[in-house]
């Protein structure tokens, strides 16, 4: 792809990390081009980059529900307030959050309308329609669409009166079935995670305190971001019989019995996008690892004479070439602009590209190129011969590193903890905390009154761990989790 | 794809055509199983069936948009009111339609909120933004989104007060550009309407009382139904400077004077799988082309004793391998049921299975099966060697065939009417009428309140014609036009 003006960043300066970690945040999103604030408060425009990530990450989604037989459907956005209030836990957790249409078609609605903040209540009264029998079973369902929940605090990504998601639900013949379908599908958000985004995530149980309003379990995916806080990364439910007998979906097993069905729902949205860019991104702005990111490559032909200019441009365009016959057109580009060097690497670093291939006049001679990664800034001198097949390896290795980084930090930034003044130390230090808790509501609520720390999760890993004392109240328990702050 | 219950259609019979149309168009659709209504009056539940058509669309018209460097973004669905009010023709359009969000997060707001019929609005306020130089020109951007517009009569998949669609919008420096790129898009539509769906379709200028609310010129794709009653397939849009100088979207050219952008915009939705539905089906269910069909095949293997049921089903698993390795596992089915052939003919059919395989004992000793083709029920015998190939032309054939059985309809029931007395007749007999119109706003309104017929457009093919006389006033005019009921 030919660059334009379009293309390259802006005029946006990265404010450092250390200097305000909330502003570096907005300005590696305004320097990549990816989002910005809409009209109404809390609202966000994806931009074509941003757009592009959240295309990577469907592509990669979609294919993976479809190998595991979840068709797409498409439910209606308005719900009846009489359908969301039928699941009683449901209604409360969703209540605060919701936008709501009482005008349509110039009159005043008999029944207001909810803009969905999710499609439990929708989908499910259909359900007890399209289930009837154990031969209507699994149902397996997914769709992509827009939901609203009216944030106070908006994050760009993050935190958005509207966002993007993904939302499958499913319906089972029995809880141990469906009980494996949710776990299927974490392990599915686990390997996007690690695969695409190169993020280390967690995965666990979220308490009574945090699970979904409706569920019977909520497993989740938990990554920690940079500056040691926690982001819910995505939530798979195993909503047991909670749904099935609000909206009475029964089936008939083989032997003519009635039953209600077990359930699960779970969701990723594009604040993973925020959680992408958190994890990765540096004091130049956006880092992207190889399978995430819509470019991987940046063609920057450099010349010092016009008599140098035509052989270098000429020379870069081949490469240009063969590199789009292999990664396809839009993957590539190449930034033949009449502008220093240094302000194209600024603008592209910023735009996070993973590659960027100098070719100077010393290059065609010596028959090679200079990869410069956006990750370490390193540049490697690499035969121009069999290009494509280099780079293949260097995004693999990009890929790897990026993964490592982020694991090492988190390791760095994870503390067993055994003592409330070191709780606190380390909830100040940015820390993820490894603590035994005594299982009560009340304890969690107390610790996030006077820490703002929740408990991101019960990890799986822990499941199995000795009896030992509650970092708050003191009292025996076998339940350890994993306290922090959150996005 | 191996056969389950939840494949096969349901019990519903299908009501002819010739009794009651309407409920046939219903019948059509709760018999391939595509989409229901849901639970508030004229929304639209989408099934996996009906969807699977939606993402062939999203994939053929996607990929095309971005061949054309159009790039997808996401403005937020809703639109603060002052901003619809902007454009003055626009509100005036929209308003008896919209859906408006009035509280949220538990408050009443203090601007209400529309529910988008469309972007316009929202995207060029942030145009003015985005736009300052000619550098920034031209911008091309599509989303994927619904949209909602409250229908008094809705109509599954044709009106319903939520519907999918892609919406294009595009900002140039002058007027020739943005109208060649309205155009440019138009073409487009009707290669995807031809090529894809097998539907012939008339392009024109839809009339100043047609146009978009808004638009300086509507282009659109206009399509015949069996019925003889029209549909409006897609339109593009030729916006002028309108909303640019409502929304103040100046840029500065070469020269550095400042001048308003040109703009377009246009939409395809999924309206277009009803007159998918409406030009090809017949007494017997759905029928698909096959560059549309999700499933293109469906074998049917046929025993008569248990001996020979073995034989049969391990060819038929071979054909079934054979067949997925070159067109995809979801595109075959294997229909292997315990069941009467008959039976499950009669289930297939309504689903619109382009091709049917049946392979029974006596084509295993010959080296052939039998191909059943949908649209015409012909049995043809084929070769079991080299069969995807066969396949390949019978599709060709199969979607040629349907395309040109639409026309001569078309043709057929297309009239070129001289007084009002023909005009009467053609409209009660449900047929295409080109007649002279002579331009006036009034004359077209009082022809729709008399017989309810529009002009469809002002065809391309009728551009130049002879002066004649109106059919309506008699007065003398260039004009000639399609008039048409229409859905």
């Amino acid at each position: 792809m030919k660059v334009n003006e379009k293309m390259a960043a802006g005029e946006v300066k990265i404010t450092p990390r250390d200097e305000d970690y909330s502003q570096w945040y907005l300005d590696v999103i305004f320097g990549a081009d990816l989002a910005e604030y809409g009209p109404t408060k809390g609202s966000m425009i994806i931009k074509p980059s941003g757009y592009a990530l959240w295309e990577k990450i469907q592509n990669f989604l979609d294919k993976s529900f479809k190998d595991m037989s979840v068709q797409n459907v498409y439910f209606p956005m308005l719900i009846p307030e009489r359908l969301l209030k039928k699941e009683e836990n449901h209604v409360e957790g969703f209540s605060p959050e919701v936008a709501v249409v009482t005008y349509a078609g110039g009159e005043k609605l008999e029944e207001a309308l909810i803009v969905r903040p999710t499609s439990e209540t929708i989908m499910y009264e259909t359900f007890s329609r399209w289930i009837q029998s154990h031969r209507d079973l699994p149902l397996l369902i997914n769709q992509w669409v827009n939901v609203v929940r009216w944030e106070l605090r908006p994050r760009l990504f993050l935190r958005t009166t509207e966002f993007l998601w993904q939302e499958g639900h499913t319906a089972h013949s029995n809880h141990e079935e469906a009980d494996l379908f949710a776990r299927k599908i974490l392990d599915l958000y686990a390997t996007f995670a690690k695969d695409i985004m190169a993020i280390p995530v967690i995965l666990g149980i979220k308490t009574e305190n945090e699970k979904f309003a409706g569920a019977s379990k909520t497993y989740c995916v938990e990554a920690m971001m940079q500056d040691g806080k926690a982001l819910q990364f995505a939530t798979s439910h195993n909503l047991g019989q909670n749904f099935a007998k609000a909206f009475n979906i029964q089936f008939t097993n083989e032997n003519n019995q009635g039953s209600f069905v077990w359930q699960t729902s779970w969701g990723l949205s594009t604040r993973t996008i925020g959680g992408l860019i958190m994890v990765h991104s540096d004091d130049k702005g956006l880092v992207l690892p190889p399978n995430i990111a819509p470019i991987k490559i940046v063609i920057i032909p450099i010349w010092n004479s016009e008599e140098s200019k035509n052989l270098v441009l000429k020379h870069a365009l081949g490469l240009h070439d063969e590199l789009i016959s292999e990664y396809g057109n839009t993957v590539v580009i190449i930034d033949d602009r009449d502008m220093r060097s240094g302000q194209k690497h600024y603008q592209w670093e910023k735009k996070g590209i993973p590659v960027r291939i100098e070719i100077g006049p010393r290059d065609i001679s010596g028959g090679t190129v200079v990869a410069v990664r956006r990750d370490t800034s390193k540049k490697i001198v690499l035969p121009a011969l069999e290009l494509s097949r280099s780079l293949r390896e260097l995004f693999t290795d990009i890929q790897n590193s990026l993964y490592s980084k982020a694991l090492a930090l988190r390791d760095l930034k994870t503390v067993d903890v055994e003592n409330w003044n070191d709780f606190l130390e380390n909830i100040e230090a940015g820390n993820f905390i490894q603590a035994y808790w005594d299982g009560s509501s009340e304890t969690e609520k107390k610790i996030k009154e006077e820490t703002k720390a929740t408990i991101r999760c019960i990890p799986f890993t822990l499941e199995k761990v000795p009896e030992g004392k509650c970092i708050y109240s003191g009292n025996p328990t076998a339940i350890k989790v994993i306290f922090a702050r959150s996005y």
